[in-house]
């Protein structure tokens, strides 16, 4: 048992769920508190248990011991009697389901988006790991233009996972020239050249950390204008960011900011992060009043506001905050240049 | 168009499924015939379209000139009169469906069980990538005894990425001493000695490989046996393997052949390796009859005995495989030490 455990099975009681049946990845790992990446289902009834393969047990109960480790059989007994299930469930689970179901998504998403201290000091870590990578870059910006996108890709990733990230948070983007304009571009074998463009996260025992920095690599007025209208524009978010005003809010004021490039501003400001490099909450302009989310402290998210100019160029940058009540903390702490 | 989705257009056509809605991310990039990681939705009716966020537009009309691209609205729209679900569909999208609908997947596992020409080379081309990494290792030992296990796994990561990986295919399995009798154990800060496991697996353009090699560092008789009768079970393998034989069958063999040890062989001889490192089909003993396979030309596997002394150490040799009609190409390369 942990407290996260005993507040669910506190909500479980609550709106008289019997038995829940958790199988999403990190769902599971949000229970355990630990990162594990084999096969398991979390089942929580009066005493949670935690199936695992047959080659896991071992493994499971030398480092779950606060939970009772069961061998996998059968779906059919896992969901006997099941009335809690994840909104992420398979439509091919459905048949082994004998009674109405609550969906409990959204008490655990709750939980899940205010952080506790354990996952603040993890996503300190992974912050301060890819961090460690963009100081890299920053720090030898001379040398990297003789890489190709795929080397530079491939350091960054060497100095995240030497200082302890399990691995990347999602596909590293790492490119130059006009594919900085595709906000999800992957790298090449292009020399890197123009504008680099870096965009990567770390994965410290489960959790995530997401920055981006935009280097402008020759002298070019456009660039300096949109790069330092970004630059401006995270700084208007920054001057809001506390708790109290609500995702959607946020977003709106940085496009209001951003006036008739608005329109070049093709994604939302930012996401929440913690397992996941994209989570709850969303800092959107169009969520629907039911889906908006009033920013707490606790809340761990990225400010990432992004210019992009079809086939040109595209500028980003981007922050990791921990939301405090009179303002933030800004975990990502790689400098930003100034064009 | 191309022939992939040309064949499963024909599919629909004959099993009457108007409209199918594919959410599935390898299966969109089986569709596309490229690895794309953004979000995306691809839907078949007569013609098929791709839906993506604004933010991809532009990348992915330049990238999949033979599919309409459409910015994604929402999700009434795109379940409208869709009769052609996968069975991962989860439970949340239900309430969009408006019609009876059929599981489609079983005709993409279908598909994608027998690589074409394509996959057969970005596969053998994945496999290339981790052998390097592998070789590496072979004929760095010595050096390799320096480092932590982390620090290993950097090392191989950099190099499978630097080849060309877009990322580990799992997360990388670097262990040594007592932690390799747990099959899936991750690389910690312990240095390496007496024995070292290495299971790695690159992605190239989205396809997988997977190789294991295991090394014995000190003169350990218990070792060297264990590790020759893992060497055997792996050739009693290839010398059944070819198309015909079922991968129920194949396991059996296997797990017959180690006798009284077969009980230290706590996991599947084996899996098809593709878009996914763990898919169709799999080879275990513990199959239904309706739910063997019977190997077929085209499809790629691994196979992988191992065995696994509790708080002693564990041995797995794992090479991946392309089945022919009378035999197989073996696809990974690595050199198997022999004590």
């Amino acid at each position: 048992m942990n407290s996260r455990i005993e507040r669910f099975l506190k909500y479980m009681e609550s709106e008289n769920i019997k038995k829940a049946v958790i199988l999403k990845k990190e769902n599971i790992n949000y229970f355990l508190g630990k990162y594990f990446m084999s096969f398991s289902v979390l089942v929580f009834e009066e005493q949670p248990y935690l199936y695992v393969g047959k080659l896991d047990k071992d493994y499971a109960e030398e480092n779950f011991n606060f939970l009772e480790i069961r061998e996998f059989k059968s779906w059919e007994e896992i969901f006997k009697g099941c009335d809690g299930v994840e909104r992420e469930l398979s439509i091919s689970y459905l048949k082994y389901i004998d009674k109405e179901y609550k969906i409990i998504s959204n008490k655990i998403k709750e939980m899940r988006m205010i952080k506790d201290k354990d996952e603040i000091e993890l996503i300190k870590k992974a912050a301060e790991i890819s961090d460690k990578a963009m100081n890299w870059v920053l720090n030898n910006l001379d040398d990297v233009k003789d890489l190709n996108e795929y080397e530079l890709a491939a350091e960054i990733e060497y100095i995240m996972k030497k200082n302890g990230s399990i691995k990347p948070a999602f596909d590293s983007i790492v490119v130059s020239g006009k594919k900085t304009s595709f906000p999800h571009a992957l790298p090449t074998k292009d020399k890197i050249e123009d504008i680099l463009l870096i965009d990567i996260g770390a994965v410290f025992e489960g959790y995530c950390s997401d920055i981006t920095r935009t280097f402008l690599l020759k002298d070019d007025e456009e660039m300096k204008k949109i790069y330092n209208l970004v630059y401006e524009a995270k700084k208007v978010a920054e001057e809001y960011l506390k708790e109290g005003i609500t995702a959607k809010q946020l977003d709106s004021i940085v496009k209001e900011f951003l006036g008739d490039y608005e329109k070049l501003f093709i994604h939302s400001l930012g996401h929440g992060v913690g397992l996941e490099v994209h989570e709850e909450p969303r800092l959107s302009n169009k969520l629907k009043d039911n889906e908006d989310v009033i920013l707490k402290e606790g809340m761990i998210i990225t400010i990432e506001p992004g210019l992009y100019l079809k086939n040109k160029f595209g500028i980003r940058i981007e922050d990791l905050y921990l939301i405090k009540k009179n303002g933030f903390e800004k975990l990502s702490k790689a400098k930003i240049p100034e064009y």
